[in-house]
């Protein structure tokens, strides 16, 4: 049988099920990842299961979010992951050593093994030939004691890539390309498989772009194949041990193909408020622009920086600017402050912040009021800069470093000439914040400051649902605005009872408050309900408060999942367009629940309209099970009995 | 007649009174500066004035505090300060740029020259033979305006510093020396001035050191004179022509002498909560240390940190200690970033932060619930960390480095040898963060984000003054106490109805409560009441809340400076036992007022214990008519009408 890249690695790790589309399948996991926003909560959870040592290849716990510590809860959090870490067999990344994806990519990404991690941006591992997945921490808590992982198998999406990409235009501006086909939830239940001739003249570092970026589409992951500039790549992180060439077959079937020409491509921009919103930029020329951030997962490699600080070499910001730059990686970082670049950024006028987040998540560096703020990140959700009237614009770093100088959005294709910008052949190579684990058996302390809560339990579902709609939202409202995550905000992530009186603010001030007062109930939603990051907390928190049910058009998918998990019924309507029946403060009951999950539809009587709904409960047996058993940790508890 | 330095500059600039000890004296002011938290008062208060031009010789505005911007507020605030700075004639040093101290050493500093300064740490300027002077925002806005700037003439200290600091000793144990001996309050209405031989061995920015933490005993200033050394600094940043020789005549009378031998000077530190609880650092060794800060107006000049980037070479910080370095000035990272010191620093696994404050005001970087923190700050009050059970530690850079490595207070002289590090010939200038004023009569607009709201005004003094003790408060509370100051609070500074539901609950949570219940009332304080940094906001928030006066053993001397500026009477008991007598919510009344503050003594009736005191006024002519008018805009607007 012929294969394509993401099908060869899912078999080498199928455990349960068949490569048919759609259908569920189980997959082994070799390696996982968390970050400190997600983490502490996988941790905590792992804790639960009452495993000693984690039973993947790797595992490594990343700090790059709450980086800017305004009281003592980020720092009594990361020294919880460091000892948790360091106890259950855990590799750990210090503070200031870098962003998860990139460092992950520089010093432990294997092409063609599985990788699954705590945060939306994990498909970043796709670009050096990982099958690399986004999940909520119980997910990932699950791999690391050894469990499987399970997706639906999705379709895979031929990308061909034709030519090169003209001066000016870069690996950002392909998959700006993707997004402005698909949009935000084209990509669900889909792997985008990169191919062509144009993957040539992609670097590790672009391709990671590209793969990271992906996340936006809604898809499960997108990768690119193993080849030599993979190789190259492994080498000069002097790690070619790690190589394997991993290609397509010829013959491989796709479920779709597109083909992108690489000559034609032209610098985009997405606009606001989503990465989907995506123009030519030279139709957003000449906006005066107060803020550019040049950073995150998807731009903050040592090439992307040396590209800026070739740009603004000898140059000055524009007056109006704020030019904010967080380098992806300590080794980024230092090797840029060793070859003089840095230097160039400095002396321009760059403000050189952390390697980390930082104002991708909203920690630090928000706009003015109204601002204008062009990035090089992945989102452009409104209020996630920490202002909610900034107007963000996602482009690539050459556009954002031209624009610095210019003080308006730019366009790079006169302003400069080819960059020559060379791949090092070898990268400076410095562990020395990554803190290896304890041996096995030992009696390593973990810290458990005061900011770490227990999180919260579900019960086993009982013999009836009932309860008021508490708030009515529109198509594709994201994890931003289900638990917001701001500089505020994301030191609380270890402390679910803080955060749920913020759970859904963005859409309803009132909602915390009138959850607690109808003791919890139920939300409806519409399409693509969930997405954006894996946060589990968006799941969390709706439990605290007591939420039974969500009940919406369409889901996203990890999302779901994270619902599934926690114990959390995602419903959908039969007929959508019952969406507009439903009011907010309806009392909706479903009576026999355990049997009619088991059923092909599901009645919901609404109370107060004197009507009843048909919904569909898209979930594998192995879901439902854990639905019954009010989440996954039940289940596991109860399995073990 | 013979004089001192600091004579000869206050004599040079004496436009009211005669240098006479004790008594008040009106001074020239030839350059001011603002620091952004205090900086948008003070600029709000220049334009109630309506004068359209500074008339200083050189006024500057810098960003440097608020740079973490969790939320719209501070890019609001900057572009204010940036807008009515470019309107005003005043020079504006962008977010970057650096600590407003540092930068202003390097590139404005004038030795002969006074300068205010809406920040308590503007004696750094001293470093530099300037009389460098903190203020509050007001009196800054007066300078601004043309205005003298009102001291008592000041004793001068004569402090004559023998021989030459060992290796491993520096200039950061000096002033902790004297902080030792004379402790936080033992400055106050005194000038430091340094000599002997000692002093030749310290460059500018060392001597700044002095100078700058010579705020901590609550002195009026601390000052060098201006000699060959200060002649090569001033050439190697290019300003020659800016030098002046300034030296104390032979034979100058001084109110007080000491000696410090600096052969004999051990390494020392300031315990919590202190910086006047200083020890010798042997006595401190091995308490393990969970952070490492070093920075700060007081040790982020370029030769700081390349002792740093020495010690710290080739080697890896402790796996406990999280190492965080917060430059000086855009000038000393460009420098490090050039020469591969910056290099070393990221290589040993530090975090390199902002040009900025930083973690010395609680922006960034709070420590763990109960953590160790080592820094090179020059202040260490309760909560200023941003943790309030963390325990803070000041050393110099050389103790901070070692200690880093080791991972637990640790004594450099074992570790280092002499670290030979050359104040370069030439420091790198580029000033383009820099940005000059516009021309006279410009049409600039000043824009005002929603952060900005308008400032408390107070009434001209009334027949009489009643109202109960809102709260009893012991000895040295600081203004860190008043009017808190971190991370999450710095962002409102030009916002005072918010911040006022914070003023003084580290002291009592439910203080702003009870005063907005009671309408107002009296604050009633030990000694040194108000000591700590600048902030009018310490006078603005318990004005805003309807304060009318305080009662204390002894004020802080820019506290007091504030209360008066705007309308609150700052009384101390003539028997201070009567402290003892008080209690919260007994009702005080004081009849009469305007004839009693001319008055000896005040009379103030306590009707809830049926007792009357005797009450002080310590204050000048000019300063009593202030109170009358409600405040110093108050009295200059009637004064215009």
């Amino acid at each position: 049988m012929n294969l394509t890249v993401a099908e060869k690695i899912i078999k080498d790790h199928l455990k349960i099920g068949e490569l048919k589309t759609g259908k569920e399948i189980g997959l082994k996991i070799d390696q996982t990842l968390t970050q400190d926003s997600t983490g502490t909560m996988a941790y905590l959870q792992f804790e639960a299961m009452g495993v000693d040592r984690v039973k993947t290849k790797k595992s490594v716990a990343y700090i790059d979010h709450n980086m800017l510590q305004a009281g003592p809860e980020n720092a009594d959090d990361h020294l919880y992951i460091q000892t948790v870490a360091k106890k259950h067999g855990i590799y750990f990344s210090k503070p200031g050593n870098g962003i998860c994806h990139q460092v992950h990519l520089e010093r432990f990404g294997v092409p063609g093994q599985t990788l699954l991690g705590s945060d939306s941006h994990t498909p970043t591992g796709g670009g050096i030939g990982m099958l690399a997945i986004g999940a909520g921490g119980l997910d990932v808590a699950v791999a690391m004691a050894g469990g499987e992982y399970f997706i639906t198998m999705p379709e895979i999406v031929k990308v061909e890539l034709r030519g090169k990409l003209k001066a000016g235009v870069s690996a950002k501006d392909i998959i700006l390309e993707v997004l402005r086909r698909y949009k935000v939830k084209g990509g669900i239940n889909k792997i985008f498989e990169y191919c062509g001739e144009g993957i040539k003249y992609l670097t590790v570092p672009e391709r990671a772009t590209i793969t990271n970026m992906g996340a936006e589409l809604g898809a499960t992951t997108s990768i690119f194949p193993s080849d030599e500039n993979t190789y190259e790549f492994l080498k000069a992180q002097g790690r070619e041990e790690d190589f394997r060439e991993i290609v397509a077959d010829k013959g491989a079937y796709y479920n779709e193909e597109i083909i992108i020409d690489l000559d034609k491509l032209e610098p985009l921009i997405a606009c606001p408020h989503s990465p989907d919103n995506v123009v030519p930029l030279s139709s957003m020329e000449n906006i005066k622009v107060n803020q550019v951030a040049i950073g995150s997962c998807t731009n903050s490699s040592y090439m992307d920086l040396m590209k800026v600080a070739e740009i603004l070499d000898g140059k000055t910001i524009a007056e109006n600017v704020s030019l904010v730059i967080s380098p992806g990686s300590k080794q980024v970082l230092n090797m840029l402050a060793n070859n003089g670049a840095l230097g160039k950024l400095i002396a321009a006028g760059a403000r050189i912040l952390e390697c980390g987040c930082g104002p991708c998540i909203g920690m630090g560096q928000a706009p003015n009021t109204d601002g204008i703020s062009l990035r090089t990140f992945n989102r452009n959700f409104k209020g996630r800069s920490g202002t909610v009237s900034a107007n963000v614009y996602l482009v690539s770093p050459e556009v954002a470093a031209v624009s610095a100088l210019t003080g308006y959005i730019t366009n790079p294709e006169g302003y400069i000439d080819d960059l020559n910008i060379d791949m090092p052949e070898k990268f400076n190579i410095n562990d020395n914040l990554i803190l290896e684990p304890a041996e096995v058996d030992n009696d390593i302390e973990i810290l458990r400051g005061p900011n770490i809560k227990p999180f919260p339990k579900n019960n086993p579902l009982g013999k009836e649902i009932v309860g008021k709609v508490l708030i009515k939202v529109e198509d594709n409202i994201t994890t931003d605005h289900i638990m917001p995550s701001n500089a505020k905000l994301l030191p609380y992530r270890s402390n679910i009872p803080y955060l749920a009186d913020h759970c859904l603010t963005p859409c309803d001030p009132e909602f915390p408050k009138r959850a607690k007062e109808y003791g919890g109930g139920i939300i409806l939603g519409g399409h693509n309900y969930g997405q954006g990051s894996s946060r589990e907390h968006a799941a969390l928190a709706p439990l605290y408060l007591g939420i039974k049910a969500v009940i919406a058009k369409s889901f996203a998918r990890i999302h779901k999942q994270n619902l599934i998990n926690n114990g959390i019924l995602p419903l959908v309507f039969q007929n959508e367009k019952e969406y507009e029946d439903v009011d907010v403060l309806d009392e909706l009951i479903i009576e026999n629940i355990l049997e009619q999950i088991n059923g092909d539809t599901i009645t919901i009587k609404n109370k107060t309209k004197g009507k009843e709904y048909k919904l569909l409960l898209e979930v594998e047996e192995r879901q439902r099970e854990m639905l019954e058993a009010g989440g996954l940790l039940n289940l596991i508890k109860a399995k073990n009995r």
